[in-house]
């Protein structure tokens, strides 16, 4: 989506040097390519026929609870650990450097519900397995994963083989 | 909002013993109260006319997100410290125990422009508040704050004394 990719700007160094983040905001800031980011969502994963849309703290809080709404899904957050309240399953994962936590309410998927996994940007894929993986221990079935933004030179797409992934921008 | 109030979850001692915690996620899971919510909220402050929505990290994203994709506004975030990677502002608030700062991107508010603060909840007010001042660093206009939820015992009103304080279900 080339409304998408104009809107996107690179910030180096960040979070750490020698990474060149793509910062999203100005996305948000964009009502039109917002509305066409979720129309484009929508018809992506109509043929998944999804129940359920989660999406993956933060930036997939946005881009997965407007589609959620849009599409008239119930909506489940994942999340770092600690942040949610009632009782959980974790799962842990590697990151680039380190490991990381994730989170999610034993009632935020249904047994055997179809569900649309949602995030910002597929970078090395560890986030993104983390969360199909907390959505099937809990008895969902992954329909697919749909990012924004996808690194493609990161090969995250390996990590997620056999999964319907999307992605409206690559670079 | 009866409908809110049914699916809002009293979870004791969470974040910390003696605090009985208000659970919204039942209310992000179910597509027809999250969209009466938005619509009340759009009802509620279309007369503040508004140009752009503010979320509060990480709940005020989903309802502030869902808000502006409805009301089709530009949508920014306020996140906690070191989250945003553009050229920030910064504003350091009181927590009940202990110390908060918020952050801004310097183009995340345009001057003159007016502004509704999206949050969850209203507590004692010091996030709310300090969303506000960070909002009117950057020479934006608070029109308004809404909340799904306000827990008036807490008295975070007295914080935003002055300012149009919308919420949705109070307890």
């Amino acid at each position: 989506m080339d409304s998408v990719r104009k809107l996107i700007r690179d910030i180096p160094d960040f979070p750490k040097k020698g990474i060149i983040f793509k910062d999203i905001t100005p996305v948000l800031g964009d009502p039109t390519t917002m509305a066409a980011i979720t129309g484009a969502f929508e018809k992506e994963i109509e043929g998944f026929k999804p129940q359920r849309i989660v999406g993956i703290e933060a930036r997939g809080f946005i881009f997965g609870a407007v589609l959620a709404h849009q599409m008239k899904l119930p909506f489940s957050p994942i999340r770092k650990p600690g942040k949610l309240p009632y009782q959980t399953v974790k799962i842990g994962y590697k990151l680039e450097y380190g490991e990381g936590t994730l989170e999610m309410h034993t009632d935020g998927v249904l047994k055997g519900e179809r569900v649309v996994v949602i995030d910002d940007l597929l970078a090395t894929g560890g986030t993104a397995k983390a969360a199909c993986d907390l959505v099937e221990k809990l008895g969902g079935k992954v329909a697919g994963i749909a990012f924004v933004v996808e690194l493609g030179f990161l090969g995250g797409r390996k990590l997620l083989e056999g999964r319907k992934v999307i992605a409206l921008t690559k670079y």
